[in-house]
């Protein structure tokens, strides 16, 4: 990816503004204060809310793999942090588990960059018990820390390291569809971009070519097992998460929401696709899909679309029920990777709300 | 530290219980199920919840040090996640900013281990807006992965990597002081000793030596400045982080409260504790503090309590106004370090309101 030049030229305020923010390093970066971060007009009634794990496994590690404070031992790996809130009234309603993306954590569908309601909050005013976890090996997940001690120690070769993979600020505008080039949104982009560094505090480190995600779809199977039966939303990396947390158990899934998914697998087997096609299927998009990324070693946005088309095909084609929700069809343009955090993110979460409480919740008599 | 033997002979069924779980490795540990978290008599009534961060700064990273999917180029480090929750009545009281300690996350003051409710929803029932930040280089805040990356492909020598401390769940009890030995509680614990496979879920891995407690403190500071003024409450690694973000700004607190400080430090000048003795303190220590740590690098509990009797002697000899609550002097026996997850912790909770309720909200008025 060619480095922007940032020519400012001919360019609105609002953009120099963004582009000023965006050049300003390597000092600090102006804090979004309290006082930017919204009110809503009504309470919020809350039954229960507070944090859980699911999962985990029991290893011994040396002393050193602790980092050498006291002796070796026992420590939990591959936990999945998980936060939630229940409404008061509609607690009976189906409950939607919210996973985040790559290099990202829950964070995600907490409040926006510039302030606003998250999907959590709102899922939760619509009467929709909300669980968002952190995936495992990221944010209060937490991560296996031991390779690191011991390659520091010299008994592990530097190669075996997770590479941790963060996004840069500049690569984020082309691949989250934010504008073609850093620092220049597309004209219609509903985007925050004037908050887009509140975005890239959103960023942590991400064991990108790691192991983790089996643990955290294995976690996300015994989150809706345990609260018998959810839907669960992922979003680009874990956009998959839904499908194949669903084939370790389809009875406790009651939709399966992907937002933005990074990958729609056209490797499903004839019976994963049977198993698929008893749990309602949906799939959103944003807008500026043939927007090139900027990572010529992934898919384009366009190609992942095309390959979702191709999973609805074949799940409705084995009796399944699956749709596309792509909001340009419907005339609402401008819409970016990061749809749930969009200046239009209530307009977007209505449309898949509308979906769950049409198709997802018939199946909440099944296993309550 | 020896290693426990987990000798079973003459231990009653819960102990055994307890041993089984903790030895349970390496295996999947038994997870809590959403079913084992209790749900509040009365709704929660919120004004505003939801998440922001504080501070941040941006620095420019090769291809490499990002993890090599994309170029080079920005990133934001050192930015401080922070969750909140506002009660509907009550938000014109003073905020209460709660800080966890090492090897662990915010969720330190969230549900507890056994599935009670966390000081940060009791504080907001108790009509206190409740800030809930993670550590700079921890959780949701997350961390600088450039040098690991870097490592990695034979840029920098495995020195330079940092050590990333844990404790063992066999450590975590003589040092928490839940028992003298791993699986032997003492008889009155007041730690929910059945759950400590939950406590163990809390631990993140945690750059122990690095300079990341200095983004945090600077943070603290800021998010207080911010909110016009906030009580801070810090524990264990970070119980020193309310006097160090004070001497930062001593005007935006409203009091300092210490929960099983790691640290109260001698060597502050006659200035510094001029400073502090500005800002009401409250430290807060448990029982069996004479218990051995393991650790013998660091100072006992016993020796750390000591020495912040003698700093509370110095701020009250400059005329400030400085307490000790340690429950067993109250005949309240046998609290853990993670007081805050304890049995009792909603009585410990009650002890620590009264104080702010009766001396913090003097200083509310002056900055509001």
């Amino acid at each position: 990816m060619e480095r922007p030049s940032f020519s400012q030229r001919r360019r609105p305020a609002i953009l120099t503004a963004i582009a000023v923010a965006f050049l300003g390093a390597p000092t600090g970066v102006i804090a979004q204060a309290p006082k930017d971060v919204k009110t809503p007009d009504k309470p919020l009634v809350l039954k229960a809310q507070g944090s859980f794990f699911v999962g985990g496994d029991k290893v011994e590690q040396t002393a050193g793999e602790l980092g050498d404070l006291g002796a070796g031992g026992h420590i939990t790996i591959n936990q999945m942090y998980v936060h939630y809130m229940v409404p008061q009234r509609g607690d009976r309603n189906v409950p939607v588990v919210m996973v985040h993306g790559a290099t990202l954590t829950g964070k995600s569908w907490e409040t926006t960059p510039d302030g606003r309601m998250g999907w959590d909050e709102y899922f939760v005013r619509k009467g929709h018990p909300v669980y968002v976890p952190d995936q495992v090996g990221r944010g209060r997940s937490g991560f296996n820390q031991a390779v690191v001690n011991d390659v520091r120690a010299g008994s592990k070769p530097a190669t075996e390291l997770p590479v941790w993979l963060r996004f840069s600020d500049e690569g984020v505008w082309p691949n989250f569809r934010l504008g073609a080039t850093a620092g220049q949104p597309f004209a219609d982009s509903q985007f925050p971009v004037a908050a887009v560094d509140e975005l890239s505090k959103q960023s942590v480190p991400d064991m990108f070519r790691g192991t983790t995600s089996i643990s955290t779809i294995k976690a996300l199977s015994e989150l809706a097992t345990q609260l018998n039966g959810a839907v669960v939303m992922g979003h680009s990396q874990s956009g998959v998460f839904p499908l194949q947390a669903a084939l370790l158990n389809p009875k406790a899934m009651k939709g399966l929401v992907l937002v933005e998914p990074g990958s729609c697998p056209a490797t499903y087997t004839a019976e994963e696709i049977k198993a698929l096609a008893t749990v309602p299927l949906l799939v959103a998009f944003g807008d500026h899909r043939d927007n090139p990324t900027g990572l010529p070693s992934l898919p384009t946005w366009q190609a992942r679309f095309e390959m979702c088309q191709a999973l609805i095909g074949r799940i409705k084609s084995a009796g399944g029920q699956a749709d596309m929700l792509a909001p340009p069809d419907l005339g609402i343009r401008g819409n970016s990777h990061m749809i749930m955090q969009d200046k239009n993110n209530l307009q977007i979460a209505d449309l898949i709300l509308k979906w769950i409480d049409a198709d997802a919740r018939k199946r909440s008599g099944a296993a309550k």
